[in-house]
């Protein structure tokens, strides 16, 4: 019981928000609104174009000034937001409105895409599972597009994107052709497949309540049906506003946004249309399988009653018998018979063999 | 209940996707993702225009490439995804974007039309009934459309689009002077039709159930509606998205689509929407089944509860007054009287009669 | 119980359709899909303009020819669409699309506008109610719109348009006056009346079910509940597309509805939205009654058992009483006392009346 | 009851309406279609601008004809429809579409804004509490607007207008200064704000009905809910509809509408949206108290139930006791000791109280 | 109870509002239509730009003539609105239509944004907790904005734009460089703080609940259920139109709004998409835990009955063993025998144990 209020709470935690002395702040202030889920800021680089690719991890932020005005894709993952120092620096290094660092530290922010001047804002919720508690961890990524460099913001260490990484080094034509706008296609499919893929393990412990389901309705069942809606409800949080994301980032008419990656954006409108259908698929089988228990219950219930009532009802005409030969009049004409206490047992067997086919016939029992 | 249990798995299987291994891969990688469901790649070609006819299978992708520059219009039938040798080959044949067989080959996609520079792609999902067991089969079909060629591809072996062929070789007016987009529309027909046929067989089914729910409510009826509902939700998978890739098929302004065949697509927004209809309707019957069966069933146990409860009320009273002269106190005048126990039947019995007529005038039984 | 079970066949009839031979024809194929209602092929022709008028009964499609040169409204009623041979000779006479006729002859189909070349063509459902057995009867309509011509098809005989010609007899201005479009609007006008007339019907006896059920809610009322709520789904399915199709025509801006009859297609929108309104104030109060119902059944069965427990729970204290001097003890000091068995008596009531008096306070029965 | 029954029929006959005499009426015939509801029809005049202001009740049409070419506004008022001369003259005086008066005289008609040639027409449903019955009453109420008449329709005399000639009078400036695209913004504020006022009346009710769900829910409270229910559904019924009118009137783009009461008429959005909103906010306060009545009434009757049963569940082995002791076995040592009798009512005392504490223990009563 | 009824009826009062004599009123009328909530009406005015900055308290509205030609941005806030007079100067000072205050003084309004010739109107409602009772109070905020003044009135006086306050004394480069769209902007987010803040404040009472529910869900839980759910709905009345009214102000091409605040008014809509997503969120999870609730005590309550129910079959045929025993036949043979009585109890708990096993076994209790 103490675990399933535990997860509960940490989920619920993520509707609540906003702390009283967080309001009215001026909406470029830095400050870092999570909670610090990391030790030390991580920097890694990746330069590449069709021919050269420089891989490394830099300490400080003047040493990725260089690649700024290089004609290569320079992507920057940052592992790490509460360091502001980093974050001020950032924005002075590629000239950013104040604001976009600030959006940047804001971890709960809605999925959205923003456009400034020299830049768009991407964030979106990702979406991994534990590896030993099994439990879904949500995190921000933020993505900031410029013409020749992609900056991406985690909250903790992560290989999420190692796929992409190693598409970049074994030279797969098509990343390291494309622009910024490809690599953001690359990342966010990534984090879509995420979706899809944590949607996956639900899915399966689903299935295999519906043979529990079937088999053994325990109560168990009723709160795992419970908490693997409440769970679902979790990732549709993410997923719901995500797809308002990814289709206003498809329509967007942005000069970061070349014609050519226009049909990838396109196939991450169907991938998140998919895990939202998804979502809502199991929505609807979660829901069924609750109308389903109930329906178990209630009719293992009523047959239980029904077994013991009529069990009850044989018994009444038997013991009221038994009652009138109880009495003490004198003259009761039956109880001077020899044969009578035997009648009596044959009436008795009689009466509760009768009753018996009756309920039998009228499918009472 | 086995059966029960494996066709819902084989069905939620169907929401179930992401593989691990899966994500981010990058999206033109030429990898099957579906189950292989035929042996050997089957090639059929069929090349018309409104004189000649040319009907030939072939086995290898070069035989096809003769057609390629005829004025004809070539529908080449691929039975068969797995073979990525042959699809390497396809796309190179035709000069195809390489993300264009990636998609063919993911099986798993959501029905979409992707325009590429010089050709569009259609996919779908098209529901068959098996022969024995009565099952419901969803294949996904892909369509690609140029200018003079229509490659569809299937993931089994099947005569589905017989009537098709058959319209060509009768030489058929319209589909022989139509183009690739009149052919497009006749396959799309077929699938939309297959939907009604589906939906028309489960109806029956549905209508079957219904005289059992009035005649004899038994406990398989709930099984039953439980297990219709959900075959019925697995259709509605495939037609709901279905629809709207008719629907933005309809209004894309393509090329390929020439001005003549859009009132075609306009007949197969209209069929789309009936089966949509059609689907939304036994949606609503079942449900109504489910509420009737439910209150059918309540309203029988409140019959025989209160059956039982009056029964058991009459003999309280009986019970009772035999008790009463159950006890052994020195002075109890009554006991002493010639005709105290017949007196005591008399009153017990007028006891009952009066209960029953009072129950029955309250109409409580 | 029979009756019933054939109407709810007869009315889920109108949803299944497909039948497995019909899938893949061509579009254009003359093939009578619906059920023969009428013996034969009844054509009738109302020809007129602001002064002149021609009414007759033809036998052969040949003697239509001569009206469609005149410059005056020919209106060709055709009762009856399985005669394959005269929709193709219409369809040569009047130069129309072969798919036009192949859409008349489609019963099935959906509510719809169509453009074509030369013509428009509608198709609606026509909802009446037959004279004897007060069942609801739905044919399809389909009227073709030339700029001088305008063909109704009916599948039976029937003389649902009666008024429209006395009013092109009685000389009405506005009729004469008007061209095929007006024309148009008054057929379809009588039509959605008669959906609110049929509705009307309904309502009539929805509402007298409303005195039934606060009166004697007897077992009845579910059922007639039930088979409204069909019958209102069944109506609702008509309605539904049919609205669908009064806006789109509203909207179509085609040559053949001249902007005088924009107005009274405006009407048609507004009283199309009426019958939709009217069909929901219907769905809201047969759930409620629904409701009230169950809560009617419910309160009575709990008012029974409360009574009926009640009344055992009075007797088990006394049966107890009666039990303890039914004990064989050889020292039961009351047993000796003479007036014991009248202080049982007082003791047992007193306890009935106690418990009675409790029962009552606590409002419990 | 009986009164119950009669609201809702009265009620529910709103929604029936179609004759079977009525179907196939040409739409400019003047026939009325409603119910008389006032004797002789009346005709007041107001005429005024800026700074004259004259005010009459005339007996018949042609004396309004002097208006209808001054400058100023003309405003007259009508009560009273059944009178098809008087129409016919206005029609004629006013060279208005002969449909413009037919449209007038069908009461039942939805609310809708119609333009024609030299006029526009705006129909609306009026609600008012009658003053003893307490009962809402619906009214259809019409507007003819042209560019300096406005000429309103009533179907029974009433003083609802009262305020705007109290304005009017009193030379209030912007009145006066408008035009009468502003006198008829002021006439539908005046209804709209009667519908925030009908439906404050319902809300006071249910607010009492609110004290009395918590104190004492008897079974007039389900009564009530529901027949405010209806009500409230009966309300909604003439704002929805209305709101489409009045949002459809403001996106109008007619010349008898200045841009200076552009405003007025967004205004008159916000208000009918607001109307919408409070009766949205009822309906979920009725749905509400109707489950936190059920709640009461099934947790109060488990409560019931759960004590009777506790109180038979414990005389239950007492009785059994007392029974053992009742049985005529020769050799039951127990029957011979002097204390027996005291120490089976110790026994029996010792198991109620046993008992009692276990189910207190429990919590089960 | 006694407090539950009135925070209810507080609430619901917010629903009613059209008083009968405010009906038909001019919409220029200067009445003061909400509830006097301050004494003195506080005129407080910040005038800043970039370098300069004057903060003062006037008493008159002549005082703040002489900022209105300034280059600078003008702050006015006014706490109260009773006063007609000083709105009547307001209006004549700024040359307002008159319009404008009239709006301005009608608290109940829906939030809504109206552009007039030389200025636009925006009002909003203020959520925030009353420090002692930790009620919710709703507030009308109004704000006017000009080119070079933005006015805002509350209600109250409340110090809840204090941070704003402190951020242009703080020479905040963005505030005070801004115009008074920023300055719009930065109020409205603050009111939208206020939101999330208040959802917040009720999502953590929320999470006891859910503590409490699971542990032991007592009879309270249903009332804190049902109450937390009607203060959720109270708040989603405030928060529903303030986000279509926040939509229409990012939406709406005025010249008041300069481009550069564009990206501010876009994260307003996001803040306030987001206080509707967590309300929502919250709304779900109240539903759940009312299902949870109730199935919980309908689940225990079987319980308790089958244990009662079980109980009770048990006694039965022991109780009919004795009875059967207690009759007085004369040749009743198992009478005579010694050990009789022993064997009764042998058989009556093999009885009892049998039936133990039984009902263990198909795990009744």
């Amino acid at each position: 019981m103490n675990k399933f209020t535990d997860t509960s709470n940490r989920k619920m935690a993520k509707l609540i928000k906003k702390k009283k002395h967080e309001i009215g702040l001026s909406p470029d202030e830095l400050i870092f609104r999570g909670t610090k889920k990391t030790e030390k800021v991580l920097l890694r680089i990746i330069d590449f174009d069709a021919n050269s690719l420089i891989e490394e991890v830099v300490k400080k932020v003047k040493d990725i000034v260089e690649f700024q005005y290089k004609d290569t894709v320079t992507w920057i993952n940052i592992d790490g937001l509460h360091n502001t120092e980093i974050m001020q620096e950032l924005a002075t290094t590629f000239n950013f409105d104040s604001m976009v660092m600030a959006e940047v530290m804001n971890t709960d922010a809605r999925p959205r895409v923003i456009e400034y001047d020299n830049c768009a804002l991407i964030t979106i919720k990702m979406l991994s599972q534990e590896g030993n508690s099994g439990d879904t961890i949500v995190e921000n990524l933020s993505l900031i597009l410029t013409e020749s460099v992609l900056i991406s913001f985690q909250e903790r260490r992560g290989d999420i994107f190692e796929p992409v990484r190693e598409r970049i080094r074994k030279q797969k034509k098509r990343i390291r052709n494309g622009g910024t706008d490809y690599l953001t296609f690359a990342l966010l499919d990534i984090v879509i497949d995420n979706y899809l893929y944590v949607l996956s393990l639900l899915g399966e412990k689903v299935e295999k309540l519906e043979e529990n389901l079937l088999v053994n309705p325990g109560k168990d069942v009723i709160n795992q049906i419970n908490s693997y809606k409440r769970e679902l409800n979790f990732l549709r949080k993410s997923i719901k506003p995500a797809k308002e994301m990814i289709f206003s980032l498809a329509k967007m008419d942005s000069e970061l946004i070349t014609e050519a990656t226009d049909v990838h954006f396109k196939e991450l409108q169907d991938n998140i249309s998919q895990a939202s259908d998804v979502s809502d698929g199991y929505r609807d089988i979660l829901s069924d399988q609750l109308n389903i228990y109930h329906t178990t219950i209630s009719s293992k219930l009523n047959d239980i009653m029904k077994f013991l009532t009529v069990f009850s009802v044989i018994f009444i005409p038997l013991t009221f018998i038994a009652g009138i030969y109880g009495t003490n009049f004198e003259y009761v004409p039956e109880l001077g018979y020899k044969y009578s206490y035997f009648i009596m047992w044959i009436v008795m067997i009689a009466v509760a063999i009768g009753m018996l086919i009756f309920f039998k016939r009228k499918k009472w029992f």
